[in-house]
């Protein structure tokens, strides 16, 4: 059994972090899969699918740490020939990678408590995101 | 066919490595798939799942690097926030991600010779860590 | 529907790029699947998979963010225990993970405009590379 959907959301740009585990978990339950798995998958070179503890400060203290690790401020050879400011937005989402797959069982997220699905968008403007969510399973 | 365990371990902390191949391969082997996939997920926000040579020189090599990029001894809003000293260990588990996904083929796990599935336990204390373990294939 | 083929590539390593879209898009068209899954993995334990514009100038960011992250000439306990000078290849890939999950939708892969799946080879030397490319639907 497969069931997929896309999800569309406005985002921020600079490593702004929405969290949508209620949408992902309101397609696996519209998928009648109980046991099995979903993808989270960002269509998109400038954003990520992680997960975190999602409240204000620790949100904060990530995105202190991406622009540490990938400045929004340092020249790029790709902004250098095409004209975009966005380098570090690609370089954050090519060394967080693109999407998750989480254990579905019972019909529901295996999560942890504080462990929400995040969708970090790193590019340099506010703008629409979309993001596929497929589950398979029985 | 789907076919899903957890698992439970006693980890230290600190970028604690964990070999869970063994365990990984003896749930696959459990499952009855043949051709698949399985993910494993840990459940909660300061852990990571990722693969590894696991041999101790570069598990303390690793954990040298989590803590240039994300030091322990650095404060952060979450620890100022909600007086837990554990901000770098979310960071950490955020920038990894929760999660890898192994094909399996012919009813055991494709892997590397020197590549062995870890789980990364990022808190600052000692505890009992769950991951999941989903199979999914026929 | 279960359908998996191992690719060969030929990489020279130092965190080499190497755009395996149409390969992997290839094998999905092979599989028959339309709706499902399909994991990338590599084989190997220096060497990663993730999404990135494929482009030559942000290719070479990234290695620039790679060399920073863990450089290739800072020494490391497995290159002195083992004498490999590979440690950073094995840092890299530990930190980026094997492998990533991508939805299959009407026969396709589902990707934005500029994200090409890629491998990422770490190593110090060129060498060929097997990645294992599992689909799972229906």
């Amino acid at each position: 059994m497969v069931h997929g959907e896309e999800i569309t959301l406005s985002a921020k740009g600079h490593s702004d972090v929405i969290d949508i585990t209620e949408r992902v978990a309101k397609i696996v339950r519209a998928s009648g899969v109980r046991e099995g798995l979903v993808a989270v998958h960002v269509t998109g070179s400038t954003a990520s699918i992680t997960t975190i503890e999602c409240e204000p400060a620790l949100v904060a203290d990530f995105r202190d740490l991406l622009e540490r690790l990938a400045p929004s401020d340092k020249p790029t050879r790709h902004g250098d020939t095409w004209g975009d400011d966005n380098g570090f937005s690609h370089l954050r989402a090519s060394l967080m990678g693109p999407g998750i797959t989480v254990p579905v069982r019972a019909g529901r997220l295996v999560l942890g408590t504080w462990q929400q699905i995040v969708l970090v968008d790193h590019d340099n403007r506010p703008r629409e995101r979309q993001a596929f969510v497929q589950v398979v399973g029985e």
